[in-house]
């Protein structure tokens, strides 16, 4: 069985994902496009999905009776109703984060969902499909490290534009790890706080780099994440959890040892497209898979819902100083 | 493009093969079975590939105008006539290994490829596909390590059954490094010696384990290989390439790192079928992409010759304990 | 040239220094002992220093001509009185910590030193003197990974007795780690804050175990250092440094790599007095060198002082659970 | 006690043991000295040893009756003669390598030793002291890894003078291992070959390197020797013993591991003399222990024979290219 896929927003993401599709993916066509630029559409057409429909309308694609599942991956700020508007039309969604912009958004979102009484949709949260991280967690769960009761983590970047602002660690760049951290703790953030260390000069005047996230769960397990988005040295994600036995580390991403030079190297990547990039088709291959099999096993609106609120503490947390409690609508039985 | 798949040998490694093509690649589609057991066939359609169809003489399903491509995954001394059969049908063939059970045999392949003036056989090598092979060999390539001088290697299985002798240490294991090692260096073997050292008592009393392969190559770089196939401890790959300015060695399979009762450690894995997992996909993903395109890239029939002729000379360098010398015949200019 | 060594305190501690003094090191001679047992005394004196006299009033040893330099290795509250008394001699001391059970105490010890116009104390911090921080010094005083910003460090125990307090985690634990990152760094605290992650089971009921001290120095950079003194699996000591081009890690001790039972793995040490055993060495050779030489280089009576101030503020951030200052005194310019 | 050591051959290395007696060991003390260059004698006692009394004559200063014991550090041809003195006076010898420049020249000192009824000799054989092999042994001993089958092992200089020739990959750099091995396997050589990979470019142009040697054990371990002299990237000494249940491989080096410009790295010596820098004092210290418990337990003279018997047998080797039988007398009870 193949599924006719949708996509709304043709840029960067939306044209890897089309190309995931046509060419590494099992089970899925896509055949209908829409973009606020046309133009993009029609190059998509022209280069990889040569039967695809252009729609002028997001709205009219979803409608497409022919199209079993949309992809959202336009602007951030559209998310939220388009992804409404594919749950009205009862079809299977993948939206990439942010699910939307405020966490009422995604609340917005959940209860419509709830509505139907059938998930529909997927937010594309990849790490959980990293095989480093689900080799974490497997080991997690094996019990062979005990309870977990602490994580130290890190998310480093060699340098990022002038246009990224201090919020932006949170919502951008934290975001990925509050979503992750949940799933592999099978836990939920109480309380956050910010501490910003001594400045890098590397960063640009306005942008407070590095920052330590320390995060508090309901099981009362205690994270500290540094986010250091101008460390020079390379891209470079850590996870380490402290059980009550024992410890257990994220894998390095698989390189080439090499004795040169009075030096007994690895190489550390420096391009973050590459370090989850197989993660991204295991993602899809999922939603695809769920979208055959009529059931959503991936990251929920829910989970776009809990991310949103542990961001908002962790922004106010940013300006206030103090600790800031993460106040969530307790979980539906519809999420289990 | 979806090319139509037509498989001989249903057993355990055609039906993986048919399992990839069915629910993990892209654009083929298993059309045609054959098996010596016809009830193997027959389990394969009711569980994997409802629309195939059941041939009982292979040679027809070569011949069917409607299988575009064959995956020979038979008995070993069955592969000579089948390939040699869909060469003769002009049909772009995957033989696992060994392409033939006799340097002659595959000879024999390779002029019949070289009178139809075009490549279809591709060898069941899957070395080259892996991600650490290809990560070593972008490193040699590269030029910072310089030329290679020396390989270290190891060949390690936890343990082997009774039935198998001291020869297919050459024949199914050694095997896999004489491919491989040929692709890494872009070299060809001149002599082999075989030495035995102390035997482990782990081993059965009619096989000599572990032994060491010793290469020289055409270009003058010295191979050891230590093949240890009752070595307890694991399915372990070494590869170390030793060049004129450093040193770069193949990477250890991903693994969780732990800290737990007074050891700091990562997994070794104890079966082989996951080591090389990936590349089983890659290398027929590959195979599959190389019929659309009508150029084959992968292991030729002249690798498997090249193969066939250097175990032939280590299998006799067993026996005889001297420096073998491996002659093969001249590179055909139709294989570059 | 050879000097004369007095050592008030034959108890374990003690015992290991004459020992030293004996058989290890160079240019020392253990001539004089005092215990509050005179038992303790004659047994060494049986054992190890068959010239050495034995003292019952611990003055009475300080004041003996022959006698060049004390070590004071008695109970800690004596410390204070004894380091005094060396000082009014004009007698060189090394002093196991803590150099006295108040930072007033040790304030006392600065002072008076002052006033004799001559560095005599030397505190028995170790780590300045392991390998493994000297070498991670190094890399961080040669500028290659930049200015340090962060610190992440862990301090664990495999277990420790029900006689362990939550505060001794700060004094007898935390308390090296606020010596060695003041000398690491070459920098002061300015602020602590202790959390209090989920209890691991393992720990006595009246103990919380783990916790998290987050330093903040007066350059700013920010430490963080778990404690973990039931994390069963081994006696740890980490320390990463994270600085704006690139990061440093202390060693792991040296340890022969196995492959063994499907893991890849390194021995942890249990014991925490193997983890520093040759820095005690090397500490107390420095420490007879710089009698003979006339200049302390050492751990100072203000770096006692200092680790006092800094072990009083965290102990006040358990209980407050709010960031507390370190107020520490001006830094006298005897102390350079 | 204290031992008074005379020193013949004040060149580099005698000037650094005569520095170790003086400033690092316990128990000894240089109180004459012989050079062929008595300007280099005097200039020793001027830095280091004020009252050491020179000797004109090597003989003399070994039967100076203040005299306790002697070390061998001058030109190597003369090592026979001066340690055969050494016997003769009943003094206790610690040699330089080599023992003597030929093996009948060791078997000489072997039987000379063997008349006095008392083992005098120890010969300067280091690496048996190094904490990295120490703890490779105590891996191997305890039986964790089985019995040991093979040994992969690599010597590796960045580079020589242009003076090193293609044999002095034997007499002075193979010659480590051939004596530490013995000692890590409590095993005797039986056979070597030689075999010569392709010649790297940087070697001078009458040097042959690399270089692989071959053992066999008396008990049948395989052992291979990469010898490369000109390797460029570092001073890398390798070990890796498997053994019939595991491998367990020789500790490289303590290193600061950093992150840096896209690189996890350590760093590899360069320098020869640093890699078994502690090793020296051991080594030098339990000669003196020796001297004055009465029982020498060091590299014996009959580990110096048996190193040039096996390094004469490589030599042959070399040139011959064949498998060279090690033909050692039979191993007197006088050495257990």
């Amino acid at each position: 069985m193949t599924i006719n896929i949708g996509v709304i927003g043709t840029g960067a993401i939306g044209r890897e994902h089309i190309r995931r599709c046509s060419t590494v993916l099992q089970n899925a066509r896509v055949v209908a496009l829409n973009d606020i630029n046309r133009d993009n559409c029609q190059q998509i057409v022209n280069e990889l999905t040569p039967e695809a429909r252009i729609y002028d309308d997001a709205i009219d694609l979803i409608n497409d009776p022919q199209v079993n599942a949309v992809l959202v991956t336009s602007w951030g700020p559209t998310h939220e109703a388009f992804v409404l508007a594919c749950i009205e039309a009862g079809k299977a969604v993948f939206c990439e984060k942010p699910l939307a912009v405020t966490a009422q958004g995604c609340m917005n979102i959940v209860e419509a969902e709830i509505k139907t009484g059938r998930q529909l949709v997927q937010v594309g949260f990849m790490r959980p499909y990293d095989s480093g991280y689900r080799a974490l967690k497997a080991v997690i769960d094996s019990g062979e490290i005990g309870e977990p009761l602490m994580l130290h983590c890190a998310h480093r970047n060699p340098e990022v534009g002038d246009s990224y602002t201090t919020d932006m660690a949170i919502t951008d760049t934290l975001i990925h790890e509050l979503d992750v951290l949940r799933w592999l703790l099978n836990d939920d953030y109480a309380s956050v706080q910010v501490i910003f260390p001594r400045k890098t000069r590397k960063a640009s005047s306005h942008l407070r780099d590095p920052q330590i996230v320390l995060l508090e769960t309901a099981k009362g397990a205690r994270i500290d994440v540094e986010i250091f988005v101008n460390c020079e040295y390379g891209y470079d994600i850590q996870c380490e959890v402290v059980g009550e036995s024992g410890i257990a580390r994220l894998p390095e991403p698989v390189s080439v040892q090499t004795r040169s030079a009075a030096k007994l190297s690895t190489t550390i990547l420096t391009d973050w497209k590459k370090r989850f990039i197989d993660a991204y088709d295991v993602e899809l291959q999922a939603f695809i898979n769920n979208v055959i099999s009529g059931e959503m096993t991936g990251p929920s609106a829910w989970d776009g819902y809990a991310a949103a609120v542990a961001a908002d503490a962790c922004v106010a947390a940013q300006t206030s100083g103090e600790i800031v409690p993460v106040k969530m609508a307790d979980k539906p039985a519809f999420y289990r």
